[in-house]
């Protein structure tokens, strides 16, 4: 049956291009190959970094329909031995931080997830581009814009997808939102507003070593709220600016921001007001005003059930696991070629990337920076 | 009894006098004259202005235990009419802009409530401490911070008290939440959050001509989170950054700030993030994080019930009309040296003046202005 609906779909295909006199865009295309081929094609996905986000993405590809877990990158055998246990991953799927630009010989696995150290990222990405790889890369993408861009480049020379993990762009009460305002159930959008924080525990881990992570909170955690910021609103900022706190210099080094505060503005006018700390409890909130109405969320981009109130309700959308979601949608981007409601690519990274880029030169000057992310 | 109890606390002032060695202050003796007399002095109040809030302050202070309304200052003698009728005004009471100097000589009138437009203020207050009679002031106190202290200045040197509408500085909401601020419950104070505006109606009004109002959204709305940030922070900021968008510019004309988001530094490292706008529906909220819990207040200022949450649960206290407690409070800071939780004295005024100075120079210069209100 496989073999006759593979069989069908390149049938279709040459006849479209025998019969079709002008060009059909690739995603078209692409969109009419998923007619036949969603429920088929697996992305058969390597974990690189076996920490605890990457255990978290570990357990929610469990719950996929097209997603499978099939190998690792690690540079700690015991943890390798241990998800190979739990996961049934083959050892010649199994890699380490030397030897893994071998998984280009490897056709068994589609694409590699990078879950390690922000600073890692541009690297990695580019080895397993280099590789033949797919590239999912968790957020953010890397330490500024243009490693970022680095990596989109690689990524297209190499013919392979490059994905961010913005796991809240598939989560429905988010998706949700942005129905609501491209709807104008909110009217005229006036004002965004993003608290993100938490306080940060153990002094010596890699998010507060510049090197690996080549920020504090803002890297982390304030990335919600420029993201947030963008999908709330529905536009691009044109400036930004910012102000940073530090009250404990000791935990928090040269290079490890620990509260900032930022402005966004938008075309429209719209202001976004956002907190970025790692020296806050209870923070994870949006607030989006329009002219007709409102949304409040509380939790807005936490693991667990988002929650919402708008002028009309309560959010009351699905409660799934994000990243089981992300990674299914993923396969569907990857194969299918469909197009999510909020990019997820890497130029959607990179405008991130542009304005944390803007905020950390905010801080510095102490006055306004213009932006250009269109 | 009245004149015993006066006797008493005159015999017991002049032993003092003379048995105590040290000098007492002025303070310390008012509060103990008030002791016996609390009960006793009315506070006469003549109103200038009869718009809106005047009507408000009038109303609220027919529920007030120690304060009557027995004047009026006004332009337009067909309210004077009615206000006469309506609250019992006699004659000798009723002034206008041109004569109220005389109000001198009239023993009846005790203090003046000027609510007028912002930038009448000044000279209005002035003439009242000319007139030997205490002056309240509706707040923004006036324009700027220079004409601030020329009343506190004149007040001052008139020997007359002079008191600014802050009439949050005794809602009973906001002063549970002092409490728990001083009493240690919140841990640490980190972030304040103040976000007040209104879309604004008639563009007619004195509000939007900048030659009454001395400005927009931040002189009538904005005041609301300056003032909040610091009685809910405890602290007095040192720093102000600023930024301004203006959707509509006909409308909110040169002088006229629309939208103003601004950020005050406190020394303790505490950032306030604020919102001052009249474009904007549903913004009357403030929200104070510390180490060990929160409170958030919505509404937070507006006239009718002051509703919050805090980790421990929402906020119970009574509900109480805030002009008639503010009043009642003012006689008793008048005439018994009371010393109220948070101040509402000129001085008080000049800080919140000098602050929107720096959020005005904030947003021309587009840098961080230093500020020091110690």
């Amino acid at each position: 049956m496989k073999t006759r609906r593979i069989f069908l779909q390149k049938a279709s295909l040459s006849a479209m291009a025998l019969t079709v006199p002008t060009l059909t865009p690739f995603s078209t295309m692409a969109n009419s190959i998923s007619d036949f081929t969603r429920e088929e094609k697996t992305l058969r996905v390597a974990i690189m970094g076996l920490g605890s986000y990457g255990t978290r993405v570990a357990e929610a590809i469990q719950s996929c329909k097209r997603v499978k877990l099939v190998g690792v990158i690690s540079g700690t055998p015991s943890k390798v031995v241990k998800w190979r246990e739990k996961y049934g991953i083959p050892e010649k799927n199994c890699y380490n931080y030397e030897n893994f630009d071998a998984i280009k010989d490897n056709p068994d696995i589609d694409a590699v997830y990078v879950i390690t150290p922000n600073a890692l990222h541009k690297d990695e990405v580019i080895r397993v581009a280099k590789a033949g790889k797919h590239a999912i890369c968790e957020k953010p993408m890397a330490v500024n814009a243009a490693d970022g861009q680095e990596m989109v480049d690689a990524c297209k020379a190499a013919g392979v997808h490059l994905l961010i993990g913005y796991r809240m762009h598939f989560e429905p009460n988010t998706l949700e939102v942005i129905r609501m305002r491209k709807a104008g159930e909110l009217g005229e959008i006036r004002f965004f507003q993003g608290l993100a924080g938490f306080t940060i525990g153990d002094p010596t881990q890699w998010r507060l070593d510049p090197a690996l992570s080549g920020g504090g909170a803002m890297m982390d955690i304030g990335i919600y709220s420029t993201n947030g910021a963008r999908y709330m609103v529905g536009e691009e900022p044109i400036w930004v600016t910012a102000q940073e706190v530090k009250t404990n210099p000791e935990k928090f080094k040269e290079g490890i921001d620990e509260t900032i505060t930022f402005q966004l503005g938008f075309p429209s006018g719209v202001i976004a007001s956002c907190l970025s700390t790692y020296n806050m409890n209870n923070l994870d909130r949006f607030y989006l005003n329009g002219s007709k109405g409102w949304v409040e969320m509380q939790p807005s981009t936490g693991y667990g059930p988002i929650k919402g109130m708008t002028h009309k309700g309560p959010l009351n959308e699905p409660i799934v696991t994000h990243q089981t979601v992300q990674m299914d949608e993923m396969a569907a981007i990857i194969f299918d070629g469909k197009r999510p409601e909020v990019p997820v690519n890497g130029e959607e990274g990179v405008k991130d990337m542009k304005i944390i880029d803007a905020i950390f030169q905010a801080v510095k000057t102490g006055g306004k920076v213009s932006l250009n992310l269109a």
